[in-house]
């Protein structure tokens, strides 16, 4: 029930499907009890009356430990119900994780989803799945209904959609860099970047992502943060432990694993990933 | 009459003006004068005949001497006349010809272009321009003619219109690199990387010039190029130096600028830029 966990509970309640929920911290569940889901008040007993479990957590330990134990989804869901997991993690961890859930008889579907809660909440997000193609055709569907505008199918291969959604965070990322680097290039020679980025957003860079981007970044609203710059630091290490484990060298993402992590040091943990090429900058200031 | 001279010659006589037209290689000048253009001999007999005249060279020594000299624009435009110069340049390079300009009474308008051949031909092109008020007024629908979509005014400072084409093309290098190191990973991760920039191309990065150049990379075809590595180098040293002279420091563009000179190094200079984030990988094949 964090940033995109409660607009997405919300959708799939406003679809019309019996909800149960669960958060460690209680309090993150009452907007969901108010609209008529269920509160649970652990995982088991959330396990025991569902038959299909949609998690989002912050880190793959975090996953883990919620699959795992006694009080874990992996002993307390009914056999041929079927995980939903939309959590950003390493696509080894979707792999080890799909081969538990096979030796208790449940299925894994890894599903990450790319969008700001605001997309979530206008049901504009884009989901990425793969996994066994039973679980893929029941939960199409279901994502649909938990805010997908898209739901794309990368197939048989568990590490798939994982992949592709740290590719996706990585490319997001170096959008952030470059658009920051340009912005203070251009101030810095007596131009308008908002000036030069109204135009780039009507061309080149005719997205909602550089459009929200280049103002966020312009107008430094880097708090409150949608993603924080600890959790940008926490994908760009994904990407490079991926890059690692595959032989890539990616230059770009250890350049962008170093300011987010500048960031960080400087104690900007919790503002906005977005500030990631201002890192050097928070760092002249703070010494 | 380069590959971007050539359609931008082509448009402005087929909307209607007298053209008058020089090259150094005076082949290259064979379709305009069949499309009947005056092919001129000189710099000297071209401005004798011209009140505004276009100039587009690959670099700033090139455009410089084009200006200076007995058979330089310079000496021999009629006062009043106007120097649209569309090329890639330093800022601080515009700055000494508009300053040269005056001395003899002339205008100079830096007005740096966006967009690839077949834009071009297509009058999909986006200008950028600055200088004074006049300059901007008269050009404008010229550019429109020349092929300019868009033409966008950044002001009386001479040196913004090339700032922004250099943060401009280093934006769309960061573009390259990232799209280069995410098909990577993903195809040496097992992922179609074709089905990932599919899913990209509609979604986060849905424009044309994310779904141009992944096709480019996806496929590896960077002969017959469009924009060479030779070139992206030489802007993306451009790009350094104005950061050097702004005081502005830019961690992605000396990236980009390595792996350019890399691509150069290895043989590689006249292969399409896009190449950018293959270069260590030619390199290691050629070692």
């Amino acid at each position: 029930m964090g940033s995109l966990g409660t607009p997405i509970a919300v959708n799939l309640k406003e679809s019309g499907h019996d909800l149960y929920v669960y958060n460690r911290t209680v309090s993150k569940t009452a907007s969901l009890a108010a609209k008529g889901a269920v509160v649970c008040n652990s995982i088991a007993s959330l396990a025991k009356e569902c038959t299909v479990v949609f998690t989002i957590v912050s880190d793959d330990a975090a996953l883990k430990s919620i699959c795992e134990g006694d009080q874990g989804l992996l002993k307390n869901l009914a056999a041929g119900s079927t995980h939903v997991s939309m959590s950003t993690i390493l696509p080894q961890t979707a792999k080890d994780l799909a081969v538990l859930h096979e030796q208790y008889q449940l299925h894994y579907l890894a599903a990450p989803v790319f969008g700001r809660p605001e997309a979530a909440a206008a049901r504009k997000l884009n989901f990425v799945m793969s996994g066994q193609q039973p679980a893929r055709k029941q939960a199409e569907p279901l994502l649909k209904d938990a805010g997908g505008a898209g739901v794309f199918d990368f197939g048989d291969n568990i590490t798939a959609a994982n992949t592709v959604k740290l590719c996706g965070n990585f490319l997001i990322a170096s959008a952030l860099e470059a658009i920051g680097e340009s912005a203070a290039l251009a101030t810095r020679s007596g131009v308008d970047a908002s000036d030069m980025w109204n135009m780039f957003s009507q061309t080149l860079f005719n997205t909602p992502l550089y459009q929200n981007y280049s103002n966020i970044i312009l107008q430094q609203k880097f708090e409150p943060a949608a993603f924080t710059a600890k959790l940008g630091l926490k994908d760009m290490n994904l990407v490079l432990q991926q890059a690692a484990a595959a032989g890539q060298q990616m230059p770009l993402a250890s350049l962008l694993k170093e300011n987010m992590q500048q960031l960080v040091n400087n104690g900007q943990e919790n503002i906005d990933w977005s500030a990631v090429s201002t890192a050097h900058q928070f760092s002249r200031v703070s010494n």
